[in-house]
């Protein structure tokens, strides 16, 4: 699958910033790909890219219109249809991260009929993939972990391989959600697999590899969470990491979407390594990433210096303050580059 | 989806009895509903029904031909489509527990078409599910958990469901898998589930019931099964149970179709309440149900009488010994019928 940039982001109506962070990851981490971003009436996220219509989108030189935003559900608003059509209609591709593939709607596949235009459908792929098999591959492994969905998983990953690569370490990222795969070019879907071959999807994802080369796997859900859990640990068992960073966001309560409560960070790392271990005995915590968004530059300094005591590992948050403590400890663990 | 009865079993070519389980299984539960077997030459499983060619099942009222053996992986080898195109020929409907789609494959679909025969596929199905929730429903749940693949989870649904419903319980079974669904004419094959929706199809499977009735749920895979463990995990938390059964083969030492040894029956007793009580606390484990077939009558006493005094729990060989003991703690635990 290779999609065409320029991207128009589409946002939608979204009712927070969180159900647009396909669009804003992209952002984060192609916005030289970015030419606007598109939003509905009523909309309450915003990547801090120019606002433009799609028309003008299109006549400015974008390729392709990204459904950079996404429901409870991954469902597809009976009114987002109208845009993507009318961006169909102006000559662009689009390429979307939703559970329902675009092709499915009438009204849009016929519009991308009529005007010869590509559906770009990142959560739908045509591999095929063999069960998990468990045996231990070569090369080495980080898997980003989480206490719930959002809190920076991706974007640990990312900034993890980014700065490896620029310390002179071999790593790779390997995308498994849509944002990933939008943002790599490659990677897979990993929530939208059958269930039987969760596991095996990430073995393929992770395949073998030189021994002092580094997979930075992007982690998915929680094993706390009641809705996602079940791929959270096939991802676990399929990657089967060396290493794992615990991500965390402190000021939430409960888990994104459900009433559970979030887990703490002890859990999280204890029950990771408990399930890990079976398909690599060496599994370790290598450091925590903290979403301090919601805490100012005292509160988010304290709060990381607490935490990196109490677990004695690197804590930072990779937004605000980078990720080099973490490459240090790769470093000091497995040996530098 | 109904499928019409009697059935034909086709076992094919496969190599051991438990690639027939999904046979087995209906045999040992709707034994008055299959009129024979049709094997291919190697075939080294055996339901105990009369080998009968698919032309001499059609003449003898046979309605439809069970695909009932697996190969791994799920798929349909070339020379089994020769049998499955004989069959509609021969006026039989076909149904699949495979993974591919019977009318993915061009000669099977034209030959239903040609005969207006229907193409059964039970582990797809049309119902759309949400993500799971999480939240306590009202009813009680029992689900059966394994240290392995096949090592008796669905036999010991049914048979739990069933000595239930003879004590004078309400009780319902709730089947997660392709074998499950042939016996009880409903439910889904969690397995072929999108892995984002595990969860949420458990919870669809298990609704809100009246507070005094009982749904037995048919397990899957194994917490510790490198393959399988996101499926076990996700039903494990959509299912809610208030109680659970650990199934267990005591001479198995590594774990089907992997090298992963299998664990203990105290680890899975632990991991499962660990992880169930994300969705309710009051989990707990009422019994073990140990699949004997490989010990001779003395021994499979003296290791039941060992496993139940190890564990202060029932433990019994459902197959061999009933399963009247797991009632009883029933009884006990949550109150007689």
């Amino acid at each position: 699958m290779e999609i065409a940039h320029p991207y128009l982001l589409f946002l939608g109506d979204v009712h927070d910033a969180l159900a647009a962070k396909t669009a804003i990851g992209i952002v984060d981490w192609r916005k030289d790909w970015c030419l606007g971003q598109v939003r509905l009436d009523g909309c309450a996220a915003d990547t801090g890219l120019p606002d433009v219509s799609i028309v003008e989108g299109a006549s400015k030189g974008a390729k392709t219109m990204v459904i950079g935003a996404v429901n409870a559900g991954g469902r597809l608003p009976d009114h987002w249809i109208t845009s993507i059509v009318e961006a169909l209609d102006a000559g662009l591709d689009v390429a979307s991260g939703l559970h329902v593939r675009l092709a499915s709607i009438d009204a849009i596949r016929e519009a991308a009929e009529r005007n010869g235009k590509a559906l770009h459908d990142v959560r739908h792929n045509s591999e095929t993939f063999a069960t998990g098999k468990g045996t231990k591959r070569t090369g080495k492994r980080i898997l980003t972990v989480g206490t719930d969905c959002s809190v920076g998983k991706k974007y640990t990953a990312l900034a993890m391989d980014k700065a490896m690569n620029d310390r002179g370490f071999s790593s790779s990222f390997c995308a498994t959600g849509q944002t990933g795969v939008f943002i790599s070019g490659r990677g897979i879907a990993l929530d939208a697999v059958v269930a039987d071959f969760i596991a095996g999807a990430a073995e393929w994802l992770s395949p073998d590899s030189e021994e002092n080369h580094w997979q930075v796997v992007e982690g998915q859900g929680s094993l706390f969470h009641p809705s996602f859990a079940g791929v959270s640990m096939g991802l676990l068992h399929g990657s089967q990491p060396d290493a794992f960073i615990v991500c965390h966001e402190p000021t939430r309560t409960k888990m994104r979407g459900v009433e559970t409560p979030l887990p703490t960070i002890r859990q999280v790392i204890d029950m990771t390594i408990q399930c890990g271990k079976l398909t690599n005995p060496d599994i370790q915590c290598i450091g925590i990433a903290v979403n301090t968004a919601a805490l100012d530059e005292d509160e988010a300094w304290a709060y990381l210096a607490k935490i990196g005591e109490e677990f004695g590992l690197p804590a930072t948050d990779p937004v605000r303050f980078g990720i080099d403590v973490m490459v240090d400890k790769i470093s000091a663990e497995y040996g530098a580059p």
